[in-house]
């Protein structure tokens, strides 16, 4: 309160409330919307001639283009239509235990380009993975830039505690990594864009991806939760992440499920990582080959789903059921009555769907609805895109950072 | 973003910049500190005339009071000290399973009266439990009013889900009440006060009165925990109530610590109230004579610990290795490291704190140290001073409604 009292009485901000003009009108502009500058003035309380000046310097960052005359039937009163540039785009990375990937989303929301590559990065040196990363990534923005895209920032998303501002990896359990710092590698991967590349927690950048790509069109509160080697997670309060005091809310892969259950990599015990993540699913179901990936023995585990194989149902059921578990208490902290699940619990939907319903209707009933249950379609590009997503919004709340 | 913008641009908005003004003045004067104009000009911005001009209303609104002159010994510069006038107050009233509770709290934070009476509320007619408690109001604004006090406004905390806007209690299922309508009497506790009496979740204000009146001088970020027949709680972030999309978070008492467990009043089971809710812990402790009251029966299972009862002390120990459980999920999932409890967890912590420590140590070391558990110490004010804090800061946010 007192910042905005104090803002609204100093004399000299004129600079600031352009700012916010230019924030303002752009905020007005979608990517598939044929706005007018009329409709904008009429939107914002601005005048049209302020309106036409600011577009004027939208126009020119680049991230807004024209799309022609168009009329509007209702008032038939023709004007030039404002859209997002889709020359414009945001490199999105992820780090994941047992894969890496890469791809350019642009203004619009199109994956522009993307590769998966699968690696085994448990304990793997960070410079081995990073490099790999950079090399993927540069592939990538090659060919979206080859087809006419400029890179605007970036982000990198990892499955671990981070430190954004000082590009530091704090704590990755699942890789083994302990305050490693990526600030350098964060610059190579795109270099020289104008809003940087920023380092995010994986699950909370999927979380967002479902927010602004995929399940965000319907809810606006929602528990995410991301099924990979970890269960990871992130919450969604009135269409934002809520990511708590110091960056840590979400963690729901360490949220007690089974008081007299297992040791977790966290130094806990009974976590629902330990009884929903893939390596616990796995050893439930009896696929225990150490010789072959995490990824690999996923892949046998649909196959004996497929074959109706009892323990591997079994084990799935289980995990549904504890997924239930947290998802209620989750619900009941936070209010919410929504949940989407993302990774392989997107994958193993219809085995784990019917057990995680079953036990929300057991442990709270009435509390998350049926159509409260969403499974993820992004599958793995949903931490990718969620990363290039946040490099895309914070151009579009500081579109001055273009103007020269 | 609209919003504002529209403001900073739109014309005759004078009004609103005096009234935040006005509130923003305000909120540099508190209790007990001497503070001059001058003072507040230097820390608002704003220049000294508009403060003694603001100032002036302040003190017509009768919120503001002055001290006589001060004088400054770094600076050596005399001026009339301000505080905000111990001689305004509010109500605060809560109804609870096997009390009810009143009592005036002045712009000081002093309880000026106080009255607590022993109930049986569950399955009370609410027309009862309503005329017992407004004749204890009376008895209590009467106490106040005779001290020179005026009243602002007031609150009234039951222990269940509440819809302030309609004055309607949704569900307190320890109480029996469903849909039922209180707005009438809420007019009769503080009749015609200038900002009116509002409904409120026991829990949440008991959590609110903890970040007023107890903890949140330590605390920023917290899990309240309240033990009464039910298990209430708030979620205190970033020193405000964080009370949900719907205004349901924070129902602690409902996250599941007992997959196995029993039934719960919610209709769900292994709750955390059907293993740390009063009723619960008697029930363990094998103290059960139906004759008698909750109230009557917690004070046999203090006495039965004070003497060394082994079968008290693992039933109060159980429950604190349940609120374990509980702590760690919110810690998770909400990204806290400190808990304030208070109600029975409170009046028990010498048994319940080292079993609650013991707990959190092997669920989730480190997560929340052991700094970072606190009992309340406002007992069964804390309700009712939450709810009287409300209406006072409803009254602080908007000066300008006592001004002609």
């Amino acid at each position: 309160m007192r910042e905005q009292g104090a803002a609204s009485t100093a004399p000299g901000r004129v600079g600031d409330v352009r700012r916010r003009n230019l924030a303002l009108v752009l905020a007005n502009i979608g990517p598939n919307t044929r706005v007018t500058r009329a409709d904008i003035a009429a939107a914002t309380g601005l005048t049209k001639a302020s309106v036409s000046s600011l577009v004027a310097e939208l126009l020119e960052t680049g991230l807004v283009e024209e799309l022609g005359v168009t009329r509007d039937g209702e008032r038939g009163r023709p004007g030039v239509g404002l859209a997002l540039d889709a020359r414009r785009g945001a490199l999105g990375a992820e780090i994941n235990v047992d894969y890496l990937a890469v791809g350019v989303v642009d203004l619009h929301g199109t994956l522009r380009s993307h590769e998966v590559a699968e690696a085994v990065n448990h304990g793997r040196r960070p410079e081995d993975v990073l490099a790999e990363l950079s090399a993927l990534a540069h592939r990538c923005v090659d060919a979206a830039t080859a087809s006419g895209l400029t890179l605007l920032g970036g982000g990198l998303a990892v499955p671990g505690l981070v430190d954004p501002a000082r590009g530091i990896v704090l704590t990755a359990p699942n890789l083994r990594w302990h305050d490693t710092d990526v600030s350098a590698v964060l610059e190579t991967l795109a270099p020289e864009v104008p809003f940087g590349v920023v380092l995010s927690n994986e699950a909370n950048s999927a979380a967002l991806a479902e927010l602004w790509y995929g399940h965000g069109a319907f809810f606006r509160n929602y528990l995410f939760i991301s099924g990979e080697v970890g269960v990871g997670g992130g919450l969604v309060i009135g269409s934002e992440l809520f990511s708590g005091p110091r960056g840590y809310a979400g963690e729901v892969g360490h949220v007690v499920v089974e008081p007299g259950g297992r040791r977790c990599s966290c130094g806990g015990r009974g976590c629902l990582e330990t009884v929903a993540g893939q390596e616990a699913i796995l050893a439930a179901a009896g696929i225990t080959d150490g010789g072959s990936t995490t990824a690999a023995r996923m892949a046998s585990l649909q196959a004996a789903l497929e074959a109706g194989d009892a323990q591997a149902v079994t084990a799935v059921e289980r995990a549904g059921h504890y997924l239930g578990i947290a998802v209620v208490s989750a619900a009941r902290l936070v209010d919410l009555s929504a949940v989407v699940l993302g990774g392989h619990f997107a994958v193993l939907r219809q085995w784990i769907g019917p057990a995680l319903t079953s036990s929300l209707d057991g442990f709270a009933p009435g509390l998350v609805p049926e159509g409260g249950v969403a499974f993820s379609e992004l599958e793995t590009t949903a931490a990718l895109r969620g990363a290039a997503g946040a490099a895309l919004r914070r151009a579009l709340a500081a579109p001055y950072e273009l103007l020269g």
